[in-house]
């Protein structure tokens, strides 16, 4: 079925940044036919017309970096650094979870995403903490698109770490592709300090063996440079490369770390980079450089992290956040300008996360969209400016319809697919397990 | 008229940060009476009940540096220095403007703060721009909290500089208190580098012959630090102080290059600090050293400067940003917690601006405060850690409420004192003669 979108001003994000004002969109089905000046002779072919009434369109947001399943610890451990985070709070309450509170905080977390304009993600989940099987089942029906990977840890015994290892193959296998191709999968050890070098080693492999990608968080604090330099006598990006995880396509999260010899290896393996401003601040890691990595040429993604170190799903903050920073580090308001940054968070972060069919609007690509009334926004006024404010004004609350694959999954700022007001009740039932 | 407000939870920002979950507030006219816990007999004496079914309230934010006539610039001169900013696009746009501009452009800039949760704000309004005499008369009408500034430029022939001082005395002498105390001003040199150091001696003069305040930027980039130095011999701490400035109680915009020397000698004459963590960003003028100022005991508020090097006066992300950047410029989470951080947009803030009655729910305050419902908002669940959400996850767009004076100015999100289309019509017309 062939649908044209009209009256609304198309911002692309294709790599000339074109803005078609008053223009038009076509989708046949799940893809994008055909985007630009409105077209009388393609109109009288299409066998339905959507009037959008002035809104802004832009291609749904991609979030490179998350964990989903996280989103029920919202507001837990605060004003922490990384590792005592991570070991006194974060996986000590994840190992209170039951399967039902991972499906609802999965659930709330992908309706935070949905309703904030993020319609790609690609997320680390721990599997004490979900059923993979249900989840995959369960977002085919929400109608996000996403990566779910199925995180590596060596720790607890021998067994433990086979049986974590042998899931983390299954889930390879069976979810490379899954939903009309709207879920996938990648290879997750967590990290190196977190995974034996053999580990590593198996990730590799088991990424080879299925043709998919590595997600892996990589450099983050100087905390994990030292360690990994007094574990295995070399700086974590070297360390890791050899153990073949960046013979596959691999992307990681955080890079906040990297000298130029660095960026130069991630460059030539063609390994991506998530960047979380937002938890790298709170967790007190520091300021990736992503000046310098465009400067390398390395693919960079912005990403939230969990909203356990964020602490919210709002990808235009992010975005936002992620071009000022670097303005403010250089003392130069010139650095990564508003086009970059919002081209980062949609076709650029796509491509970084495997996803090249999504993050523009452009014939061939999925539909995938969502759009802003600006119209009773004082904060997005005057409208001219409109391709700034989606930079440095705008935010996720101002997001009003989300599609995704050609299917309307936001309505005036209502998910369709998930039920709001039993999943938020739920959240806050079962909070009280966990602490 | 007594008011009781039920079944709220009340963050009160007091120097506690006491919250009392479901508790009451009671309010007589403009002022509050009782805060804490439900009181049965009191509740039996008041004129009105307020179910407030479940929402957050906290006093109202405090936004301690703008220029809201400029709002309608939002989105011009965008990745630019702060000079050539100033000086090729700020400036000789503020020259084509008319008072009709002027003052759509500032119920626009007064529209958004309040929508967005602020409730009293401290500005600097350039005169070429508005007729300040009808901006106070329509700012009365809106209910705002505010001191408007008149700035004064050394800035064309000796006449304009003798009619801008003349103009700063005259509104330094009518508007001390105004609309029941609501709206007052302070006297506004713009800078050092734009104020000769007569007319900062001036700003002095007429500072303490009406009693009232100075608000300047000061210490905003390293280029401002050599420009004066080159010119008077003296860091602009030390040189505005020589004019007699800080003898009066002063706040100053930015302070983002200051040594422990300057630091000291703020504390020392009670001068505080406006924070404007996004515009400094932004503009790339690096990253105030908060921190250090709360260790030397200077007073710090939060503050959003004009939306043109921001882009929006959303304090809650102005707070959280804040927040996140001292954690990460510091390499440590635990820089300014969420309490310290929600108290400088409000209480500590509210002080700092000289208004010490507002910025905390406290017997004796004004009645300035706003509510959030936090129940169908999934960015603010679990509501268990609404304190932290409040930092880190909230946004000016989850504001529902807003009473300034005891008195609803906005309700469930629409503003009851502006028209807001039409507001917004009228900028989106008159934004064409200025570009
Ligand atoms: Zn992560
Ligand atoms: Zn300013």
């Amino acid at each position: 079925m062939k649908t044209a979108y009209i009256n609304g001003s198309f911002f692309t994000m294709n790599d000339k940044f074109d803005v078609h004002d008053n223009g038009m969109m076509v989708t046949d089905n799940t893809d994008i036919i055909y985007i630009g000046e409105k077209n009388d002779d393609m109109l009288q072919r299409v066998d339905k017309v959507v009037d959008l009434d002035g809104k802004w369109v832009l291609p749904g947001l991609v979030n490179a970096h998350s964990h989903i399943h996280m989103t029920i610890m919202r507001g837990i451990g605060d004003d922490m650094l990384l590792q005592p985070w991570l070991e006194e709070k974060i996986w000590p309450i994840e190992q209170k979870f039951t399967k039902e509170i991972g499906k609802v905080s999965t659930l709330l977390g992908a309706l935070e995403m949905l309703k904030g304009g993020t319609t790609s993600f690609s997320d680390m989940y721990n599997p004490v903490c979900i059923d993979i099987d249900e989840i995959m089942n369960e977002l085919d029906k929400v109608g996000i698109r996403g990566a779910l990977s199925h995180t590596i840890f060596s720790s607890g015994t021998d067994e433990d770490r086979r049986i974590n290892l042998q899931e983390a193959e299954r889930v390879a296998r069976k979810y490379n592709s899954y939903a009309d191709g709207r879920l996938t999968t990648m290879v997750a050890p967590h990290s190196p300090y977190a995974c034996t070098p053999e580990a590593l080693e198996e990730s590799a492999r088991i990424a080879k063996e299925n043709d998919i990608m590595v997600h892996i968080h990589l450099s983050e604090t100087n905390y994990e440079i030292k360690d990994i330099e007094q574990r295995y006598g070399a700086r974590p990006v070297e360390h890791v490369r050899r153990t073949g995880i960046f013979d596959q396509p691999t992307i990681i999260a955080h890079g906040v770390v990297l000298n130029d010899e660095e960026r130069a290896m991630l460059r030539e393996h063609g390994v991506s980079v998530a960047h979380n401003p937002n938890s790298n601040l709170k967790l007190g890691s520091g300021i990736a450089d992503i000046v310098k990595m465009l400067e390398a040429n390395v693919q960079v993604g912005i990403a939230t992290d969990g909203v356990a170190s964020n602490n919210n799903y709002d990808m235009f903050e992010e975005m936002r956040i992620a071009a000022l920073l670097q303005k403010g580090v250089y003392y130069d308001a010139t650095k990564l300008p508003a086009e970059t940054v919002l081209q980062l968070g949609t076709r650029i972060g796509a491509k970084a996360i495997g996803m090249p069919h999504t993050g523009s609007l452009e014939q061939g690509k999925k539909a995938d969209f969502i759009t802003i009334d600006a119209k009773n926004k004082p904060h997005l006024q005057p409208v001219d400016a409109a391709s700034s404010h989606l930079l440095y004004a705008a935010s996720g609350h101002d997001v009003s319809d989300v599609f995704i694959d050609g299917k309307e999954i936001v309505r005036a700022g209502e998910c369709l697919t998930i039920d709001e007001e039993r999943i938020i009740a739920e959240a806050n039932r079962l909070k009280a397990y966990l602490v």
